[in-house]
């Protein structure tokens, strides 16, 4: 359904068009005409009008409360003034999303930006939304409509009260899984080079774009957040939670947080991508011995046969060797090694692990957590695709964060169970989903090239 | 197929028929007629010849290396001698089953003991099977054939060379998956009061038993060890492994051991039922706040929405307390709690979560684990079970343990998300069909009532 080219450079910013805006919120036509990803690689300075309110300009001498995901989808064509942004509250964090004028010039249309705080630090959220609205005004002048809140996920609802009164404006809550699936669909339909598979056979150059914009449904979302959402979408609009899990991003990030000592997310994963699961997993070349049968099942001699399933018996040589009064007593290549790295952070001494005689390396652990839930995911959402009969499945929300071992494990999880026949999607703005649902919702009927995103 | 009243109780221990059972292994009969489990609670001093090499008279004084399951399976009719013993080695623990006259009297029948030790002490068990060796030639006499050893399991195949080297005597490998099914399957016709369900209206009285003989194909065993097998079973010895997950038995107990100290499997058992998960999981009703819209897609505000999802923020909380001189800064009902008790072992401070700052009770990190790992376990024998038009599921393996709250977790699960349709069924000797597999593997045919262990 292409809309009519008359329509789609359509330059108007009157103080005539903010006014309808309020009142017939549905008569602003988003243009995506031309839409692009900036890659901020080659562009890390966004074009935005500078405000002495403007977080950013302000995140450089405090604390950074926010991670900017840098990847703003540049909108040529869109020249309309947006008067409301967006926001996704979960359990661990809050996406926000908002629309800017480029170079301060309706012509040169705008970007969306995206941002994302720690659930725990709404406060800071709501401050960023206050400086949006303020800078808002200012670009609009002080007649304009106020920014309005476009709000999601449970946070929409345990802190409604707390954003109204802060905000001093209407927060429209809109519903949770329409919002995602909403937000796929405008990814999958709207944004040029937005969609990847994994291509495991060059992991130098990994992301394989796709066009899917031609016949989408049926399919499977998988949200992985701080718990996992799996969702069959039949058409634009038809949806349906089918099940998901506990074990999502806050299971990996909790656990680590405790066993590692690291502080952050991203920590967490550098340290994934260094570590080796062997000395933590028991491999079935450890149960089995060296080439011993396995074959048969269809295992090779690395294939995980209980994920942390080494521990206790490491643990337990270690307590003997002490007892024997130090040293190993034995020649088995398994037994305990005492880590040599990855003991000490800039912040003092970790906990967990290290406490406990040093004996696994905080980056192995996190190697072995990240494969076991991500390989979980990964199981699941194939019997869920399965048992409903789906064969594309997109993995979205905040958990993924664009980490190669990550994609790669869902990706190969995908494949294995379902023997190729099964697809693992991927998405440049997996985090984003929610919130650009959110965003949507307030807009126009028609608004897009193919009428995805209709309700 | 009924076996010929005649045949029932053949009693018979000469030497003659001692020596065909080493040429014809084939031509002993065990007799399981009128065979009941024996609760210890009952008796709990089994009626075996006393001998000076037994280990369990031994292990009054030493370090017990092994834990005896008391349910022995008492055997009144069996009168002839059994020449082998069982052991499937896993990953984790080396079960062993074997037989042993009551009260030296042929007469009296026998019974089947069942002991598990760990397999990193796979020394200690091989020591015990040269102890069941001694004895049995004590028993039987000098001229006596030797005790023979049935093995399964992936240590069948590492610690082959060990084990026939240092009992000088043959071993025989079995196939694991076949042993497992064999051994089910005997439990499920042989044995009354083996199988049961889950009565969760009544928690003190919540083992329900059934009997399955009739019609028990097809069904899914679920085998959970260090990792977790699932096999779709047909008919008699018409089996095929469909999946399994790697977070099994030891990713419970690893992750345990390394996060609240504790020792033994037992130990964490009994943590995790003195637990609460809600300090530790996020929980649907900590991202929507109290009572706020999630009934409408079938949550409670316990519905566990992140396990360990609470973990991050809690600790983050923390810090900033830390930061701002001390005290919690706000009335946030989940503000952390230092952990009043559970923070000393008798054998040193535990490592983990108390060097963490003790914030987080043991017990409440235990139950959340485990019922993060059951619930997992449940949802993919689920999904699984639907793939193949399965109804019964069979829970098997050491992980179970008969402890309550997983047998509880697994059977909530299966009722949850089959919505009542399928049901799960439990047994108690889980943790030994693969050593009972291995050790009916070497058995006349037609032994039983129903043929149901033939190969």
């Amino acid at each position: 359904m292409e809309e009519p080219a008359s329509k789609r450079r359509r330059i108007s910013s009157s103080a005539a068009d903010m006014q309808s805006a309020i009142t017939q919120p549905g008569s602003i036509k988003i243009n995506v005409t031309g839409a692009y990803i900036i890659d901020h690689e080659d562009d890390d300075t966004p074009q935005e009008s500078s405000s002495s309110s403007s977080p950013s300009s302000s995140s450089e001498t405090t604390e950074q409360t926010y991670q900017h995901h840098k990847r703003d989808i540049r909108l040529p064509n869109h020249t309309a003034v947006v008067s409301h942004v967006a926001a996704d509250i979960g359990g661990s964090l809050a996406k926000v999303v908002y629309f800017s004028r480029e170079n301060e010039h309706a012509e040169s249309g705008g970007r969306l930006h995206f941002l994302s705080f720690e659930t725990d630090k709404i406060d800071d959220c709501i401050e960023y939304l206050r400086s949006l609205q303020s800078r808002h005004k200012l670009a609009n002048g002080a007649k304009a409509t106020e920014l309005t809140v476009q709000a999601t996920g449970g946070g929409a609802f345990k802190f409604y009260d707390r954003i109204k009164e802060r905000l001093g404006v209407g927060v429209q809550r809109e519903d949770e899984m329409t919002c995602l699936i909403m937000g796929l669909d405008f990814f999958i339909t709207e944004i040029p080079m937005e969609v990847f598979t994994y291509n495991d056979a060059d992991p130098e150059n990994a992301a394989v774009y796709q066009d899917v914009r031609t016949g989408p449904y049926p399919y499977l979302l998988v949200n992985i957040g701080s718990g996992v959402s799996m969702i069959k979408v039949s058409g634009p609009s038809q949806f349906q939670r089918i099940g998901g899990t506990a074990m999502g991003g806050g299971t990996l990030w909790g656990l680590l947080s405790l066993l590692t000592g690291a502080r952050s997310f991203d920590d967490m994963l550098a340290m994934a991508d260094k570590g080796d699961n062997g000395p933590v997993d028991l491999l079935v070349g450890d149960i089995y011995g060296e080439g011993m049968g396995y074959e048969k099942i269809g295992f090779s001699d690395r294939t995980i046969a209980s994920s942390f399933g080494k521990v206790l018996k490491r643990k337990r040589e270690a307590e003997r060797s002490a007892e024997d009064g130090g040293g190993l007593s034995n020649g088995d290549p398994n037994a305990v090694k005492p880590a040599t790295n990855g003991t000490e952070t800039a912040d003092g001494p970790p906990a967990g692990v290290i406490a406990d005689g040093r004996m696994f390396k905080p980056e192995d652990i996190s190697r072995s957590l990240l494969y076991a839930i991500s390989n979980n995911i990964g199981q699941i959402a194939y019997l869920q695709s399965e048992k409903h009969d789906l064969q594309r499945i997109y993995f979205g929300g905040s958990f993924i964060r664009g980490h190669q071992q990550t994609i790669h494990t869902l990706s190969f999880a995908i494949k294995f169970w379902s023997k190729g026949t099964k697809q693992a999607y991927f998405l440049r703005h997996e985090g984003y989903l929610g919130a650009v649902g959110a965003f949507l919702k307030r807009r126009p009927v028609n608004w897009g090239r193919r009428g995805s995103v209709e309700a």
